[in-house]
């Protein structure tokens, strides 16, 4: 079978979604025939049943869930459809689980074309084989329109936990380093650039990545990993000050060591933003045991998705629960939680 | 804690949603405390990790989604938050399965009054303990005003089947009879009667509920039950011509047999309606051995779910796998599938 859709035998989609797509009639059976069943294909979804049945192990499973409402739909290093599956594939991993199947639910709006839904379902297929996921059950509405955006795509997921493993918010403990993977804030800006149009952004593509084999290898090397987080909406500073208030302590970062690439640092000051705030979807920050530190961030330059790993602050005492910077100046800053983003769906 | 909501001692919730609770800030943090927390309460949200952990043992799981655009999101017998869990309840037990946990995907419109997220919520919390399920994990993103109607949620589910069971559409046999659970069509035409006010459809009420324990009362008397399926979008007629196509057979059905309450008939006659095509969102369909058909129903209407449960029909042999019905009138006619639904937005 021919998963790329490219050079299939099946005629191109053409058309727009109707009401009738959304019905349980013969039409929806068209729609799933011609594009979700061909795209995601899988043993579980050939068997048109209304769920999926697959054998666990004894042990420890995690199950997690996203809608995105991302706009544009398509944009500079991914769609919604790779964004749906990487969003959810990262909240697994951030279990330090591994995934395993995902559900997909979309949300049509009636006069969508069917051109753009195949090239979303197909990216979302690439994505999801990409990650060693199976897309295995799924469901489609149909709304009238000007009653949803376009496309909105709600993933569901689940994954299978090692025993040794609790990764959880509530345990960074003081002494502990905080780590990310990459550069911040690439996501966010590619989006707000291919919204508004803003040429002078350049090549900033989204860093939306499925990021568990890079879990996969920090746990190779540290199994007592303490929090691991994506840094989505709201950015760093949201995910840090959430951990700090699971967790009851402080975090003091260090600027200099905080890794953010040239154009989106040029963007942000020239449009007033913190790259601090603004959201990725292929980073990860991680909170570990001072000792392993080193090697953990060593690991994780060994992956693709972790070669600008660094170790950005540490973990402190504070009973406010707040994150301070060390800013490149040699001052202290607190780093806050914005109590909205600045960019709205971006995820 | 108090789950009812009534008399909580928190302040009533007022306002109405923005941007801002959908961001990943303070402001969504706040959000999830007041509603999502209170009236979902359980050990895995209050962790407030991105994801929920929980034991399996080993043996068989099946998963489903479901996205819910119902509007109105008030109707006679529920609301967008029942039916979020019973629907995806339901899909779980029509593999024959024990349901375990939900996630909750809340897409929301800017504008959306909190005080009825509020009802949804709790709607969906009670639900969701009298079904014995918990919602473990969740979502929530805001769009702006126009983009959505309100309120859309998905709820995906997990659940594990018993080890002798194997139930799927595609498991129907000639000779086997067609069993449904109670009466047809009360949903679609409560959903249809409140959105547009007809004052003359009078006390029709959803049948919304959920039935895995129905399923289980089955499943105790005989575990060979060859396919269960729920007629929600497209109703009766949907499911079964679904089933002929999975199973490669046809089915004859006995309209004397087919209970549905005279107010449905009354309104179905009235606007043109065939009650076969219309939602039920607490029915099931049943595919048996002729055997142990007898025997199931008896056990059906022990249980409150299922005290009008009847034997419909039989599976026939038939290569162009078509649905014929025995009428009232001592003629045969068709049952075809439409290709689209009467009443868009049912669930």
């Amino acid at each position: 079978m021919n998963h790329s859709g490219e050079s299939s035998v099946h005629p191109r989609v053409t058309g727009v979604v109707e009401l009738a797509h959304g019905s349980g009639g013969r039409r929806m059976h068209e729609l799933l025939e011609r594009i979700f069943y061909r795209h995601l294909d899988n043993p579980w979804l050939r068997r048109q049943d209304d769920q999926a049945c697959f054998p666990v192990s004894s042990g420890r499973m995690v199950m997690t869930t996203d809608s995105h409402v991302v706009t544009p739909l398509f944009f500079p290093g991914g769609d919604i459809g790779s964004l749906a599956v990487h969003g959810t594939v990262n909240d697994i991993a951030m279990a330090g689980a591994r995934p395993l199947y995902l559900s997909a639910g979309f949300i049509l709006e009636e006069g969508f074309p069917l051109e753009d839904l195949e090239r979303i379902v197909a990216s979302m297929g690439m994505a999801a084989r990409d990650a060693g996921v199976a897309v295995i059950t799924g469901d489609t509405k149909v709304v009238r329109r000007g009653q949803a955006d376009g496309c909105y795509i709600n993933t569901s997921g689940i994954g299978v936990v090692a025993d040794a493993i609790d990764i959880s918010g509530s345990r960074a403990r003081v002494g502990d380093k905080v780590i990310v993977s990459g550069t911040l804030g690439e996501h966010g800006i590619a989006i707000m650039a291919s919204r508004e149009n803003l040429d002078f952004v350049g090549d900033i593509v989204s860093d939306s990545a499925a990021l568990h084999t890079l879990v996969a290898r920090m746990l190779e090397v540290c199994t007592d990993i303490h929090c691991l987080r994506d840094p989505t909406r709201g950015g760093l500073s949201a995910v840090l000050n959430e951990l700090c208030q699971q967790s009851r302590v402080g975090i003091l970062l260090d600027e200099q060591h905080i890794p953010v690439r040239e154009p989106v640092r040029a963007v942000c000051e020239l449009l007033g933003l913190d790259a601090l705030n603004i959201a990725c979807e292929g980073r990860l920050v991680a909170i570990v045991p001072s000792l392993h530190a080193s090697t953990i961030v060593d690991a994780m330059r060994s992956h693709p998705l972790g070669c600008d790993a660094a170790i950005i602050g540490e973990v402190v005492e504070d009973p406010r629960q707040l994150v301070f910077m060390r800013t490149t100046m040699g001052g202290i800053r607190l780093v806050d939680w914005l109590s909205s983003d600045p960019l709205p769906r971006i995820c």
